[in-house]
């Protein structure tokens, strides 16, 4: 896709210093960008690329713009904006075109007239599909479930029966949606399966990252709002509701019941314990195990840093001595400030 | 499915107080549900549910009985009588019926009369599949596993070769029985693969969440007894042995050849290193590392709690001082006590 | 395949100790081998196994050698004659013969003529499949993904658009190669998704477990070198780059644009944040939280020991008071040494 700087400002809503007429038709880093190449600045730290850059417009903010002479595109948020023109010059390609003659669909089914679906795909009973929607190779959509429209569902997904997905729904290769909840009733030695009868019901705009699993609710649903992005390989337990536009990276996970606000971001390998409640706006940090309710907006962290190994032996060491040296601190305290009485 | 609650006293065993002719119909929480439905209370906190709860029944204990006017199903374990009600009252339903034509099944596969195997699935040679198994849509079934009977496993999961399933398994979505277990020997810089030559042996009404992969055993066999509970997004190793009717929750994970006891409960994201032997009936709290043998039977730790990030930076960077102020600590003590001699 | 133990150790460069027209068929443990097995011992803490040991023949060190009596097969390093033995001793079986009537594959793939590719795959335009390649069952190779010679791909895995494999890589059930990096540029509330434009590019000998996410690059491509091998579950974010022969143990994850050594080890569950440099010959261990480059060759850790836990109640309750008991400290060490002063 090829496009004039004077069409791309108009998009970005961006101030264009430069040739209006000049073409570009691919984007790349400021390191490797050729004249016929779109780039970006965000973070400032990374000035210095631009001396040597050869791209044909960098899209950069006002305090960046004095270091770069060439054609730019001047915004307020130039990632933002980078993300909007990487989208019009590299639109993405369907995987599929109509329905493979390998599709297996069930008679009941309602499938929109535009929809594509993929070599291999199973698609159950009842099911409804939306307009625009893309099915990706060797898929399997269970009985009753629903799809809004212009979903893109990759190859190799699994998306169990009766769960609901809205509209603009990105759901990668492997995950499993409607996935049984982990529920079982004690009985003596033995585990009795809870059977786990409520849906999952996934908003607008979410997105779900490859091998990720979203557990149908025990009794009630499990629900992922709007705007939800979750990456790969991500736990999301029955009952769980994610609230609108929050992030979750890959490898975290939230336990049974837990309600995770909106507009958090939950970072790589954090787990959310069960039955808490996450306020909006918490920010966790890596690796953070969440063992109570966070009721306030903010940053929340509880990993441990990387050491080399001889010092954090030692440190583990003292660190199950804590309590003990916590006491000879106190008794210490007490020998020093009373030593007149003691003496 | 619509029961009386004589039906239901009778079936879970427990005392009816009320109506014995009154009819439900399905199960929903204390909060929703309506008079054709049953309820249950199992954790006393929530008693104050009762108050506007318009269940047309509710299984409680005896001790939480006078806080309910209603028709009530009173019994000692209130949870587990609901599993047991739900399960009568919501009777899960085949995904497939038959053996759908685009089965690829290998003409030296013998499958039991009763089988259900959905579009898509492929069945190896010499594949054993028991009475009253249902396959779903696109599962591979690998040549020389051998299923018992009763079995249930759901669409895209990978059954490798030679793996053999007890009866009343289940498999869920994505998950992979049989994956080669990360078996390496150094030669030089490069590694060497060891053959993985084991296979995996799963017992009875063993139960195994969605992406959870379980490794065959490098020359002997990984051992999943029977009445173990796996969540999804697992990680057993090679040669692992799971002891009988212990549940392990998501992402977590036990290495190479350890042995994990009968009834133990392994919260989320815990790790168990390898070469280990952990005792009946362990419980290990979320996001611990095991990272020697545990030999009694306990509750076992090792997790941080989270913290505001400003009060977590001033502890983080105190631990890493923790034996520097050990060594201090000893010091002044030395110095409090043995002052009249130094000074 | 039964071998004479003239023909291993020609094959191992061991020196044979005993007859070398003996022969076995097969690998066994030191504790289960029988009379026509081979078994090995590279941990000289298990020689007492020697004693009752039934073994046709066993792979040993010279340090071990006088403690078995029986037919030896003396090398530096057994665990690796052992890996070679055991792939002579047990040939791999392919899982498929030729191209299965079932598979789709587009008009304009090229495949090699001595590929087999197993019942319902999917194979997309303009893909290439080097000569010797396996592709299990109902795998998905999207579009323009080119595979070098004698790739093992197994069932269920999906392989996605324009990703290049080198040759002799192995790719385990349900992994995802490929899939979308995990960028998102914030626009007031809501998340704006960066296209993700790069590729995968895989070296020669390189294994990846089942169920592990591998990311596509966001401009330019991740990079897994040759040799690297990676386990179950794991997560590689965009644009990291693995070095060569590095092996990553299951359930963990390096975050985007890290670029990770050549001949490191990365334990289970670690989690490498983004934007780092990890050197060459890095060993991180279990469940450690790699929060900052790691210049310097050498051993890493992170992560607390289990600990019962009503100790470990004491010591998370202190370490919360780690700053307050360090600036107490302080004080105190200032009350003693100052106490004339004071006084």
């Amino acid at each position: 896709m090829t496009l004039t700087l004077g069409f791309l400002a108009q998009h970005l809503g961006a101030e264009l210093r430069g040739d209006a007429h000049y073409q570009v038709d691919s984007v790349a880093t400021l390191a490797q960008a050729q004249p016929h190449q779109l780039s970006f600045l965000s973070n400032s730290k990374y000035q210095s690329y631009l001396a040597s850059c050869a791209a044909g417009v960098v899209i950069l903010s006002p305090k960046d713009a004095d270091a770069w002479q060439g054609n730019a595109l001047i915004v307020p948020n130039p990632y933002l904006a980078y993300a909007k023109a990487a989208s019009l010059l590299h639109p993405s390609i369907q995987v599929a075109e109509g329905i493979h003659p390998t599709a297996n669909i069930d008679a009941t089914a309602v499938i929109a007239a535009d929809v594509c679906i993929a070599a291999g795909v199973v698609i159950g009973a009842e099911v409804h599909i939306g307009s625009g929607c893309v099915i990706g190779a060797n898929t399997v959509i269970d009985r009753g479930v629903v799809l809004g429209q212009h979903c893109w569902i990759g190859p190799n997904v699994s998306i169990l029966h009766h769960c609901v997905l809205g509209d603009d729904v990105m759901v990668e290769s492997g995950s499993v949606i409607g996935s049984e909840g982990f529920g079982w009733a004690k009985d003596g030695e033995r585990w009795v399966k809870v059977p786990q009868l409520g849906r999952v019901i996934i908003g607008d705009q979410v997105s779900i990252g490859a091998n990720t699993c979203v557990d149908r609710g025990a009794i009630e649903d499990t629900v992922i709002e709007s705007g939800v992005k979750l990456d790969n390989l991500i736990q999301v337990s029955h009952n769980v509701t994610i609230g609108a536009n929050t992030a979750m990276a890959g490898s975290s996970g939230v336990a049974g019941s837990t309600r995770v606000g909106k507009r958090c971001t939950i970072a790589g390998m954090v787990g959310v314990a069960g039955h808490l409640t996450i306020a909006d706006d918490v920010h966790i940090t890596a690796m953070t195990l969440v063992s109570h309710s966070l009721t306030e907006a903010g940053v929340y962290s509880g990993n441990l840093p990387v050491e080399p190994n001889a010092q954090w032996r030692k440190n583990v060491a003292r660190f199950r001595q804590l309590d003990a040296m916590a006491k000879r601190l106190k008794q210490l305290e007490r020998s020093v400030h009373e030593q007149p009485a003691d003496a």
